[in-house]
């Protein structure tokens, strides 16, 4: 079996990856293996920045925003130097396996790293929920419901002021942050990957709000999507008559203490990564999908396909 | 098909009640059906206060806790008299339907009240997530977020005491909230109806905790376990040292703002009770299980059995 | 004695405006005044957009963001057509005083239209606490903690990558946003109109910071400060090495639930304006000065200066 | 001058106790002085738990709640043998000067080390606001928003059910949190200390409300005021026909990241603190009147009155 076992997290940060960290670590320990934390992702692997822990090591951390880990981006983690440098690294440890922490891209680098001898077993965190093989990643839930208190502080002032406000979320390449986070607030309309009408059903929608419904106007938009936001808003102005503000959340999405939903999967997720390995399963991507924990092998996983937010789309469009 | 439908909430109050609320209204007025109002759950109903409303009666209530059409118990509610009462008031605003929005009484009502010709469909709200034809009811998310805050509030002046706070839940029957909740915020101890070790073995656990670990010790109880929790923690200062204090969180739990879970949720299954109408469905429980939507006889609902928690009792003891 | 009274708010909208609100009316009423609404601002009073109102109109609206009078900028209210016609539908009402809830401009505003035969009260009200004949105006504590917020979940990912997150936070003509909320949030340096560092300075602090104490550093920065903020940043990157990012926290600081401080601010202040007129006094400006109700005419306020922050420069440069 | 300094909390921990460590830990450092840690107050003055510490040892404590010192109650610490225990202790280390954070009790202890030689400066932070030498004390604010978030979740059961809620704060020997609390919540009736109405007088008040107001009332009480809660409810529902509930908020109210406010207020005590050493003064407390730092002699804030809240209930009786 397994013995030793290090664990990492990579690329943009995501509340509850501590929550994750704190249970690879606890369950690791409780089924006898020795556990290492690796700093700054694959390039503390590559830089051999790996210690050996104990539980304690992730005491009160549970709660906490961000990575004790630290996290780094290394664009050259697909080149064989590296990637024999950080398995040869591991090796030195006498480390089995490692357990990556983190969105696509860490995927894809623990794939690459699989093939120079070292098990990888991989668990969704990003706020984006952009991870095909799970229904949903640690850090979506909590982001979410930043971008609801947030959103809940905007209506107060585009409300009193009767304004239109265009609200750009994060979500990379999925709409789910914008969609999800429509729904949980009740906006008027949802610009997303996935829904996205063209201009002319956009403004016919935001008159009819003006003109019928109400004086106020909540967009929420996901980002990269529309070319330039403040052009957008511009023709809102122009063409509705709304008072038009742009206003972008930002990278206080990826902060603040985890929700319990994401707090509960980090701790389900961490110790069904190291159940895999004490399964003698080998290069798995964990994750949830019906609520039940999954595991898939790394390659197919990278290859999965989900259709997110259909039946999303049909209420929202039930609702507004 | 059916024209007119009224909603109602009834017994305990539990947050994205409203929000469950406003998506059946506007989903019924999307179908095309005329929608009513009764206040005060089962009372309103006999005494026949009930109104008939449009969308507007909905706007700016998706984020705030507790319910606009307030509620209330009636014990007398299953006497054929209320019933019939309840039926005939119902009939003679040309009503055909009734979606009632509540926990495990509320099922009941629906069950009884369907034998006198009124079609119930029942959604479940409730902060104890103790439905059994469903895996989560809305209120529990925002349930355990409060719990969480709290909890962590508690943990800071537990820690600088260096006592053991033992904190009690709600739950009802169930152990739901002390099971993933104490998972979510890492407890030392969880005594629930599903996870209920015996004084020796608390003990020693807390013993253990005090002498090699911490100086604090978080114990999580659900409500209406432990007979007397000042008795309790007494044992608990005499065999193990520690300072020990009881908190009661009481009936904030059932208060505050929804999180996006829980408003997503509404939204759902709110939408979900009128198609169900559409489809022409009869006494019908909406819910949700393995993450997606479902519909089972309301006689049916009320006789299933969830075993709840199993896997998370898994988790915990894996991770302590 | 002062019979009819009415109340507006105008500006920028700032938590606690509804607060204030609550207390005018609730205090008129308790002293036999008339009260009396007026929407939109000084908009509303040109348009006799004015209503009476009872105690139930400012029921439950203590704990909401935002103004139920609703808020517009009217840039022609100085020229005499626009404050005639604004005193004359007062008069029309016969109403003897206005009340008025806002900033700098609403303060104007007041003073223009008392010309005219209205006797003005202005509240101070705006989250900038830029008014200079109060200490702290009713919103400025709320967006404080709004800000507070906010960086604490910004630190967790800067941290997490190791960058530099510069920040920027509103405050209009004075740096008490930035002063007062990077006290409380730690940050490494704040740049303002009362405290701002030459670019050599700077450099050589977040230098010595990368170098020596930590591998990250928050920098909050005044709106309407730094010419061009992404220059900024790319020379920071260029000179320090820190990966340097810009997070605008924008209009979600002008809303949500107001604190303890501000709803007390605003009771206090709603109660005081009432006590003004039942004295007798005519074109006041009330606020709180080392923490005591006063009142200054309207005109005198208008030309004080009060110097913020200098205190505070001090505290922050011994604590960094 | 003072050379080495030595820090410590006492008593009932308070949010932002951490703030005031860090504050006078880094403002010492900057005057050039060695500073010292004691853990778990008096006790570890006792028992020589005393370390030298560096500003990295208060790294990210400024947000969190609780005190990182720990605290403990010693009673003893009134006898001379503890006294000259502790002195000798601090005498060997060579530190000249002890700030201590604390409430009442932490003062006394203060003032009677004094008397062995030991300069003491005495920083306020006490939940209740009980320190009669400042307006303020840290704390005090975080917990007023505790208490306000608590209220307004259960305002929406209470409000859902029709209910009276008779909600329990602390305070201590003061009325300060009621009153505050009561101002900011907007509740229907106080009682504290300060404000305590006759039975009748209350019943009349509840009696009004429900039958000609609102459906529901909120009653704050200071604890250690009313003999038994629950027997008053139950003497609320007899003679008012208000279904009845107590809630208590216990200790959560001493947790929690303290509100900017707190923030800043330790940030400006803890440099006070040092700035009185620095002046070379001696056994003083620190505080805050009338929005100004002030230090008295210890021996005389002991002995000094504050009249807290008058102006508040005039407030209160305005708008109620």
């Amino acid at each position: 079996m397994v013995k030793k076992v290090a664990v990492l997290t990579s690329g943009g940060d995501a509340p509850g990856m501590n929550a994750a960290i704190r249970a690879v670590i606890r369950a690791g320990i409780h089924n006898g293996m020795k556990m290492y934390s690796v700093f700054e992702g694959y390039k503390g692997l590559v830089e051999d920045d790996i210690i050996e822990v104990d539980r304690t090591f992730v005491s009160e951390i549970l709660m906490r925003g961000g990575t004790i880990l630290r996290s780094a981006r290394l664009p050259e983690f697909k080149e064989p130097a590296y990637l024999k440098k950080a398995a040869d690294n591991l090796k030195s440890h006498g480390i089995d396996a490692l357990i990556v922490i983190g969105g696509d891209g860490t995927y894809r680098g623990a794939n690459d790293l699989s093939k120079y001898g070292i098990n990888c077993i991989a668990i969704p965190a990003t706020i984006d929920n952009d991870i095909d093989s799970t229904d949903y990643t640690i850090g979506f839930d909590t982001c979410l419901n930043t971008i609801v208190q947030a959103v809940d502080r905007l209506r107060d002032t585009t409300s009193s002021h009767q304004r239109c406000s265009i609200i750009e979320v994060m979500g990379n390449k999925k709409g789910d942050l914008a969609l999800y986070g429509g729904t949980a607030c009740g906006v008027d309309l949802i610009l997303s990957r996935e829904y996205y009408p063209d201009m002319n059903e956009i403004v016919a929608k935001l008159r009819h709000i003006r003109m019928n419904r109400a004086r106020h106007a909540l967009v929420l938009v996901s980002e990269n999507l529309v070319p330039d936001l403040n052009e957008f808003a511009k023709t809102i102005t122009e063409k509705t008559g709304f008072a038009t503000r742009v206003e972008v959340l930002g990278r206080l999405q990826r902060g603040g203490s985890p929700t319990a939903t994401d707090r509960i999967l980090a701790a389900r997720l961490g110790v069904q990564a190291i159940d895999v390995l004490v399964k003698g399963l080998e290069n798995q991507a964990v994750g949830i999908v019906n609520n039940k924990l999954v595991s898939n092998p790394l390659e197919e996983a990278l290859k999965m396909k989900k259709s997110s937010g259909i039946e999303l789309i049909n209420v929202i469009s039930t609702l507004k």
